[in-house]
This record gives structure tokens, C-alpha cells and sequence, in this order.
């Protein structure tokens, strides 16, 4: 037990809410989870105190009191030793659930420790978009073994899945589907359902109606289906349907059910027949993850994964380190040109870092909202005219108001108008060039097909460096010297 | 019509797509929507040009073709003057749901054109969530004035809804919920259900089995009620609940949802009774609405809303930049310390803004991470220590890598190997000190119950550029001078 641990299991006792609690098997979800459902940090201490003494029988008792959701949460916050002991711990069912839960690397990890044939049977209790998931991480020899290990038709499966593109509506799908021509009725269909039994998917929101060539004409959702007299046809009930196309990128399909507050969707393949369904709960992880990806693509890093390790982190964060390092001395160049200014005044080197600072500032500002409402779709060719003079116009109602705030600044320190004069326009030239290249860049990007957020702060903090120190030095070698 | 306006419609009708369409009814909605169901530029064109040619028939047509989503999202590409004119084309529960999709902004301006009474009527086709939202944004009279004018049932649950706080459960919620006591049959529940009609929700995905108390007990996927023959009683299918609190927030409904891949989740009071459910549809919203709040957080700029004016976006981007100019005044006057060494050797001035820099970017990528991982609760005190201990081991190796690069190209232009050395340390001691404040400002704000994305970005670039400065010149006058 490392130090911090030991910190923590010392709170964990002294916490009045445990401490006088008999943990009586029931009580242990409770004990588990916080108020908002989120794994209580005392858990996790009870858990690696439990390895610690060695003790299989209470460590057993504290897992299986955990949903998978919250055994995989749990993990994440173990280190790889404690991660080992949880696994015996786990049926074939959890093992599934928590391995189609687990953080990409930490899965790896996990799928390394168990054997190809009890990684078949777990996979075969999952949807088959979540097993192809795992298969997808398993590397080259286990994925053999396991794919052989597996049940043919399960396989078959998997294997059709992974043959669309990662992030596409075709991984995200599911093949089961609940799918009725319209001249049946609803008793019909609700006799169908209790036959069908395994054809179905697990859970269902929606029977889609297709025409004979099986594509979808219609969906009625099964609350419909329940309200509606058994002698009612489908026809009646049914309503306008929003299809998927297959190869359609998950950030579309997270779009698209985001705009209409869809359920679920039918997925259909270039000929418009129906070939599976997505559900809203694996949309929800989609919009999330996308949201993630622009916070940290803004940022200049990529996700190293729960639980990586120091070189990892150190080597998803190098790449646009060393970028900017180019680009900063670049910038800086600019400085060398006006060396004997500087020389003369060395006020001028204790004003230029405010201009370029407050220029990529703002510059970050118009970024972020580009970004955001180009992954929103509010921002397009209908508006971006308006869009883009805006932002200039913005950039020098800023540019004014800082230049007036740094100005009177300026001359309490040091009473010097002309001084005053050059921070000024810079700062208005310099707020006009981040406004300027703040929505350029993303749009000229997006114009591309590229990701908006993932260069273009890039090019946007070089733009207000390099401007910001050419014009301040610029005007100061006009205005003061 | 404005100039962009003109040029978009010029490229509208240069593109073949459109071109040699005959534009029946039926094919209007295709030609409205990209295979991405984002509006097409285009389309805004055509009503635009409806419009100016004064031709109504043509705009109730275009627009009629619209389901409400696309018709909000319309209003968001439109100017005002046009927005007033696609009102009077939309039936009573469009209006309705276009006033619940548009985003506040545009919202309280087309409230403003719509009489009190047919307020009302609209707002009586919406659940009592989504009208309540509406509501909320009118502004006393007319929100008295509404409201009088409606059926009294309506009136009365916009009131109880608006009386929870503002981004809680309990404003999320719906009253409308189907639950059946366990001894109930699948049948009977089917029933119930035939003949409840008005009491139960539009759209429901789960029964609710509660005691007499009325407090939830299990749950049960109406996909599981239609599978099951009718004489199995509500206990033996149904499974574990997870219960909200109407006092929850809604980025912890959020995460909720999310973790348990929930459709629907019962909302009970404090005494644990049933109140009411929340529905994915409304949250996959919360979602996207938080990871963006993040998204601007960060960049330190609130959403001034769609279509919203120069003043407006000037002024939601102003305090950020005003805060930022004492911090980068308090961080320069570090500079002015050192003025003498400036004087002696000029270098120093072009070389501080690159170590000010990259300790700036390296901070924004540790605060970057901080954050996603505290949203997504990976991050808390099971893990805290290791993290920051993690932090400021890749601190200190991103900040050797980088005294490596700058070290040599230091060495390449000025040919002073001390000179290498103090960019060199002074680059790692900044790193470090990114890294360091990167992870444990925005833990600390978490600590203190205030959201880490908020101000967290102002302290760490101080930071950073404070360091920076200090570092660099003062290892400067130690090292060289």
C-alpha cells in the first residue's frame, strides 16, 4: 500500500458515515457510491486493503457487490498488481461487460491476463458491437485463437462488424432489430416479439416498418405499440423515420440524434435496406467522447489513456511542445530585427509580452466559439460571411478597450503619451489579427475536411506572437525612436 | 438581402445538385438536408429569396417541408426581419416545438412577436418540461399574462416545475411516468396502459414498480414487458433501479446516464418517492451543453448565443481579456526588474517570450487533461497524489526534451554555451511549474466546490508567464552577467 493510500484509508476510518456501519452485504452498494453514482474513494481503499491482507473471500464480497460499470471504474483507479487480483473475482457475464467498459489501455492490459477460450465464452454473452470492440484491441495470434474459441455464428458476427471503418455507424450498430412489412397489426407484431425471442436485440425502443425490399418506410415506437388496440395496423401508428446510412461517421450519427432526441435509428446499407439499429445509450458515450476530443485537441494533447504512465503522457504531450517550439522562436525572431530599439528603450521588452499575450488570448476566445459552433453546425456557408465580420469587428471594439486600459496604464507608469500612442494601436492590431485568424483558420480547416480543433490553435498563436511583437516594436521604431 | 447573402445564392445556384431539380413538395425536404441532416446552405437561400420576393405561398411551402428541429435551426442561419416572417407559417405545436429547440437568445425575440394567447395555446401541446423552459424566459407581465391564459392543469405544472432550481433534475423531469405495483401482470400493466392514455408520457421506455409508498422498487424495459407472456407478474422480470433526486444537477444526471447506459431513470423527492422520470432524449442535450461550456471555460469566453450582436459578443469576451491584462501587466513587471541585464545583452529579450510560452502551452495541456478526467470522474482522491506526482515527472521530462531542442538551437545562433544553459534550466524549472499548477489549480478549485474550467486557465497562464520571466532572467543575472 503506497503512502497516498495509507492517507486515504486514514480518512476513510475517521469519516463518521463508515465508521459506525456494519457492512452488511446490502449495504455495500451503498457504501460504494457517492450521491451522483460516482465510485467513493473510500471504496477503492477497503478494496486494495482487502488485497493487501490477502484476503479473496471479503475482496470476492466487495467486487460482487459492484455493478460492471463500477468494477470497471473501480479498476481504473487500482494500479495493475490490485487490477489482477479483481479479475478471478469476475463471472464470464461481468468480465464481458467490464471488458466492453474499460478505458482502451487499461483493457489491453486486462484482455493480456486471461485466456483466449474464457475471453470467447465472456464475448459471447455481449451485443455484437461490443464484442467487436474488444476483438478489435485483441493483437494479431490471441485474436485468432479467440475468434476460433468462439461460437460460429458469434463470430461471424465480430467479423462482419469490424469490416466497417472504426467510428462509423456500421461499428456503432447493432444487426438484431425489430422490423414489421405495415400491413400488420400490433397484436401481430407484440405475437411476434414473444416468439422471436433471440432475433431480437436485448432492449428495444422502436419497430421499424419496411417494404418488401426491407427498407424502412416508417418506425413506431413500442410505448405506441402498447397504447394502440391490438387490431390497429402498423400503418396508423407509424411516423416519419430518420435513417443511418452505414458508413456515416459517429460524430454525424451523434449529430443527427442530438437534432431530432432520437432513441434509437435504423441503419441502412447503399441500397437503402435495413441492415441493423443504433440505441441512443451508445450515442450518449459518442457525444462525450467527442466533446473530450475538442477540450484536448484545443489543448495540444492527445489522451494517453486512464492509468498511463509517465513516458506515455510525457510523449502524447511532445509532439505540439516541439511544434511551438519552432513557431515561439520564430515569433521571437521578430524581436531580433528590433534589437537596437530594444537597446535604446528597454521598456519596449517589458511591454511586448502583454501585446502578444493578450492577443492570443483573445485569439483562443474566437477559436473555441468557432470551433463549438462548427461542430454544432450553426456555423456554415449560409452565415459565415456575417460570422467573419463580426469577429472583426468584435476584434476592434476589444482591441480599443484593452488599448485604453493598457494605455492609461502605461502613462501612470511611465508618463510617456507616445508610449502610450504605440501600445495602443498595437494592441488594436494586434486583437484585429487574433479575431481575423481565430475564424479563418478553423473555417479554411473545416473547408478541408480537416479537424478544426486540432491545428488550428497552432497557427493561431503563432499569428498573434508574430504580430503582436512586430507591431508593437514596428510602431514603437516609427512612433518613438 | 445582403451582399454574402447574394453570393451565396449565387454559388446556390451554380451548384448542379439543385440546379436541374424540379423541386416537388415531396422533394423539398431532401434537398433541405444534407446526408448529415445539417441544413443546407442552400435552402437558407431559397427562403431567403422567398421572402425578399414577397412570395408567401412559397415561404409556407419551404418551410412547411421542415420537421420543427430544422425549422429552429433555420431561424439561427436567418436575420432577424426574416425570422418574423417565418412565424406566421407555423401551426400552433410547430411553434411550440421550435420555440423549445431555439437557443435563449433568438427565443426571447420571437417570444417577444407572439400574442400572450397564442402563447398559450402553443405552450399547452408541449410536455410541462419543455414548456417551462419557455416560460422561464419570458419576462413578468407576459410570463403572467401567458400563464392566465392557460388550462388550469398546464398552468399548475409549469409552476411546480419552475419551482425547482435551475439545472436540477427536478427542471429535467416529466410528471407523467407509468408505474404498476409488483403484483401486477405484464397484462394488467398492458392494460393500464391501453386506458391511462392522457396520464402517462408521450414517449416512456421503462415501468416503474413501486411500493404503496409510491417508492420505486425495480424496473423494467417495455421491451421486456412485450417479450413476456401476459400472466408473468412485474417481479419476476424486473431489475435493479437507478434512482435520480430532484435536487440533482444536471451535469451529475449527466454523468449518471451515461455511466449506466440509462434510457430512463425514475426522479424521486427526499422521501424517496416517486415524482416523476427523465428521459435520455432530454439529456444526450446535457451533454453537449456541458462538454461546450467546458470548451469555452477553457478559453475563457461565455456563449453570447446565436445570431447575437457585436456589443453582446464583445462584452461576453471582455472580462477574461480585461483580468488577463493585469495578470500579463503583473507577470511584465518581472521584466522590469531585470531592465539592467535587458540593457546589457538584448538577447535575453528575444529569448524570454519562448520559455513564457511553452510553459503557458505545457500548463493549458495539464489543465486540459485535469479537467476532462474531473468531469468524467477519473479523478479524485484515490488518485490524486499519484496523479500530481505523475504531472511533475512528465514536467520535468518535457522540459529536459525541450532544453535539449532550445539548448541547440540557442547554441547554433548566439554560439554562448552559457547562454544555452540558462534557457535550458530555466525551461525545466518552468515546465515543472506548469505542470505543477496545471494539476493542482484546477483540484483545488474542484475541492472548493467552484468548476475547474472556469478560472483555472487565468491562474495557470500567470503562472506560467510569471515563472517564465523570473527564471529565465533571473538565472540570467546569476549565470551570465
Amino acid at each position: 500500500m503506497s503512502r497516498e493510500d495509507a492517507d486515504l484509508n486514514e480518512r476513510g476510518k475517521s469519516h463518521g458515515r463508515f465508521a459506525d456501519k456494519g457492512e452488511r452485504p446490502e449495504d455495500l452498494e451503498d457504501l460504494a457510491l457517492g450521491d451522483d453514482y460516482a465510485l467513493n474513494p473510500e471504496y477503492v481503499d477497503m478494496v486494495i486493503d482487502a488485497a493487501d491482507r490477502g484476503d479473496a473471500e471479503r475482496l470476492r464480497e466487495l467486487v460482487g457487490a459492484l455493478r460492471s460499470e463500477d468494477v470497471a471504474d473501480l479498476m481504473g483507479f487500482l494500479n495493475a498488481d490490485y487490477r489482477e487480483e479483481i479479475i478471478p473475482c469476475l463471472d464470464s457475464e461481468t468480465l464481458a461487460e467490464v471488458l466492453s467498459e474499460l478505458d482502451e489501455n487499461l483493457r489491453e492490459e486486462v484482455l493480456d491476463t486471461v485466456t483466449p477460450t474464457a475471453l470467447a465464452r465472456a464475448l459471447e454473452e455481449l451485443d455484437s458491437d461490443d464484442a467487436a470492440d474488444v476483438v478489435d484491441d485483441l493483437e494479431g495470434e490471441k485474436r485468432a485463437q479467440v475468434l476460433a474459441a468462439m461460437d460460429e455464428t458469434d463470430r461471424a458476427a465480430i467479423e462482419q462488424t469490424l469490416a466497417y471503418d472504426d467510428e462509423t455507424a456500421g461499428r456503432l450498430m447493432q444487426r438484431e432489430v425489430l422490423a414489421a412489412p405495415q400491413f400488420w397489426t400490433v397484436g401481430q407484431t407484440i405475437d411476434h416479439v414473444r416468439t422471436a425471442g433471440d432475433d431480437l436485440p436485448e432492449l428495444f425502443f422502436d419497430v421499424y416498418i419496411v417494404d418488401p425490399a426491407w427498407r424502412p418506410i416508417g418506425a413506431a415506437a413500442i410505448s405506441q405499440l402498447l397504447r394502440a388496440s391490438r387490431e390497429t395496423s402498423l400503418a396508423e401508428i407509424m411516423g416519419p423515420v430518420t435513417e443511418i446510412t452505414v458508413d456515416m461517421d459517429q460524430e454525424e450519427v451523434g449529430y443527427t440524434f442530438n437534432k431530432y432526441h432520437l432513441i434509437s435509428a435504423p441503419v441502412i446499407d447503399a441500397g437503402g435496406r435495413l441492415v441493423g439499429q443504433i440505441t441512443v445509450d451508445d450515442i450518449v458515450g459518442v457525444i462525450q467522447d467527442e466533446g473530450e476530443e475538442d477540450i484536448l485537441a484545443l489543448a495540444g494533447v492527445s489522451d494517453a489513456g486512464r492509468d498511463a504512465g509517465v513516458w506515455d503522457v510525457a510523449r502524447s504531450r511532445l509532439p505540439w511542445l516541439v511544434i511551438n517550439t519552432l513557431t515561439a522562436a520564430l515569433a521571437a525572431s521578430v524581436i531580433g530585427v528590433f534589437q537596437a530599439e530594444i537597446a535604446k528603450l528597454v521598456t519596449l521588452a517589458i511591454l511586448m509580452p502583454v501585446v502578444a499575450s493578450l492577443g492570443g488570448n483573445a485569439g483562443t476566445q474566437t477559436l473555441a466559439v468557432a470551433v463549438r459552433a462548427l461542430a454544432s453546425r450553426e456555423l456554415n456557408a449560409s452565415n459565415a460571411v456575417r460570422i467573419i465580420l463580426r469577429e472583426m469587428a468584435v476584434g476592434l471594439v476589444n482591441g480599443g478597450v484593452l488599448a485604453v486600459i493598457m494605455g492609461a496604464a502605461t502613462y501612470a507608469f511611465f508618463r510617456d503619451p507616445m508610449l502610450c500612442l504605440t501600445i495602443g494601436l498595437a494592441l488594436v492590431i494586434n486583437l484585429f489579427m487574433a479575431a481575423l485568424s481565430g475564424i479563418l483558420v478553423p473555417l479554411a480547416l473545416d473547408k478541408l475536411d480537416r479537424d478544426p480543433a486540432v491545428s488550428s490553435p497552432i497557427f493561431v498563436t503563432f499569428v498573434t506572437d508574430f504580430m503582436g511583437f512586430l507591431s508593437f516594436l514596428g510602431l514603437a521604431a516609427l512612433i518613438l525612436l
